[in-house]
């Protein structure tokens, strides 16, 4: 707060509200100023709430936006900022009116590095997702849908420990394959179609995502080749990210690799995204990125290739940046 | 448009996006006008927006909310609105300094009726998860954990055509029944414990959502006298509900019925909450709700009573608004 320059900051989205508190619920705003947390929650949370994080003052709301301010101006508090892209445009114009600022971003600079139980949740979800890979690929056979697949890898995800998928799973077959969000559906595997699968889970609210591409059968000639390029440029991404280096330069390895060789109008996306309480949060690795890696980050690096009507090849790791490279943790 | 006074509004949150297109993904903005329908949209996504929706013109953007406003000016487009409830306030900042106007709940009220392949789909998510319940209760013995019964019921509902659960189950055995929002946990059931069960799943991208308390072993008399309460005010709740009621009148005869007993202090939440595109939307049935029931709604009726420390029930359906009464869908 100080080096903000802040007397208070409020915090309203469950996430950020369990990144201080460990309590994951809707209705529920801190305050939190230099010296203490002040929570204002519903009565039926209170209990759950003083279990969870003991050391918050706790305060049944009435109205629960009007009670912050009260609370605010309780403790002649000065300078207290909301994050005006987390609050609706509604919200943040009552806050506005009654005399607090806006100030984007801050409680996401603290989300940005993972230490301690937040790295070790992040290494667990991408164990646990590296693991299923290996589980599923020999169940992975024609006349399967890829409803089926996605079921059970989420089961498979499940029963090791995670308490979610991390985001709908693509799991497409074939032509599906090169649509880079495909909706899994009940399409059937034949022999020799590409498979593309990306997925992840939550272990203790934080999340993992891998993406495998693979030939079922005999794969041609077009299919090797760009399977060889994308995982190259995949591979040159990892080896090339570390702390200091700006996202943008892991986005320009992995695409100029995949355009020198021909293919760059067919890699239609950004290279990677922070992984954590979100499956996408800062920082992005795109073409626009103004981000620098920092010891401690947890970003994808997914660069991919999609032939429309054909097929596509798109290969995903988590890694962990550190001051000598990236660490991968989907393995 | 016409009724409401408007030449156009934006649309740009997933489910209001696949609301009108059958399109789910974020980044993609729709301009409704009163006569066509465009949507702005990053490459990636062009050709399965284009499967999906071959109704919808569709644009490449650059920046997708300035090519959106673009468009309005192209289009000479006067009166176009966004929700200041959904966009954030750093956005409804910007749509406001693009001429644009507030105008709230114009696409939620369009959600509020429940009809065609919506409500079948509702309806589907409904009997999954209540067969759901019967299959799984022989399944619930002692020595079984909460998480292996949630995962057990979320599998065995994808398994029935469901996509996802609709929201993190809550199984919730002993004492832990008497939290509202109990997270499911490693605790294992014990002979002579109430168990509740919360959970619901989703059909065609809607959700149900229902809660079923029993006793395992042999309940004693307040278990018993509490369970008979609830069930009677949850039935009376559900007895009265029909079109052209006010919201707050099925809030009113739970609770009523309730406090009447003793428990009053013990109903520490609302009555229900409408069901649809998400788990929790308009109408709510609670004490401080100006919404009348219509036909068409689907809402939950779910009157609770919690003693910390010893157990909790709470009864839920969800049920469709008629104008001779409510349709149990959750059966």
């Amino acid at each position: 707060m100080k080096k903000n320059g802040l007397d208070g900051a409020i915090v309203t989205t469950p996430l950020e509200v369990f990144f201080f508190s460990g309590f994951h619920q809707d209705r529920t705003n801190l305050l939190i100023t230099g010296k203490e947390v002040f929570a204002f929650l519903p009565k039926m949370f209170l209990e759950h709430f003083r279990e969870t994080a003991p050391y918050i003052e706790t305060a049944v709301y009435e109205n629960i936006h009007h009670d912050t301010v009260a609370k605010i101006r309780s403790l002649k508090l000065r300078k207290v900022v909301f994050d005006p892209e987390t609050e609706t445009y509604t919200q943040g114009k009552f806050w506005l009116s009654q005399g607090l600022k806006e100030r984007s971003g801050l409680v996401q600079s603290l989300r940005l590095i993972k230490e301690g139980e937040e790295l070790e949740n992040v290494r667990k979800a991408c164990r646990i997702a590296a693991k299923t890979f290996g589980l599923i690929k020999p169940r992975i056979k024609a006349g399967v849908t890829e409803r089926e697949i996605a079921l059970e890898m989420e089961y498979m995800m499940q029963k090791m420990g995670a308490s979610a998928k991390s985001f709908e799973l693509i799991v497409a077959f074939g032509p599906n394959s090169a649509l880079p969000h495909h909706e899994t559906s009940a399409r059937k595997l034949k022999k020799n179609e590409a498979v593309l699968l990306d997925f992840g889970c939550v272990y203790g609210r934080y999340c993992s995502d891998i993406t495998r591409t693979f030939f079922y059968g005999k794969p041609d000639a077009e299919f090797l080749k760009v399977y060889g390029i994308v995982d190259k440029a995949q591979k040159a991404g990892v080896k090339c990210a570390k702390a200091g280096l700006p996202a943008v330069e892991v986005d320009k390895v992995c695409r100029d690799y995949i355009a020198e060789r021909g293919y760059g109008q067919y890699f239609t996306h950004g290279t990677g995204h922070g992984v954590g309480l979100q499956i996408h949060e800062e920082p992005y690795l795109n073409t626009r990125t103004k981000s620098v890696l920092k010891t401690g980050m947890t970003v994808t690096v997914e660069p991919g290739v999609y032939l429309y009507g054909k097929f596509g090849v798109r290969i995903e790791d988590t890694v962990r940046i550190t001051g000598s490279g990236a660490e991968v943790l989907t393995r």
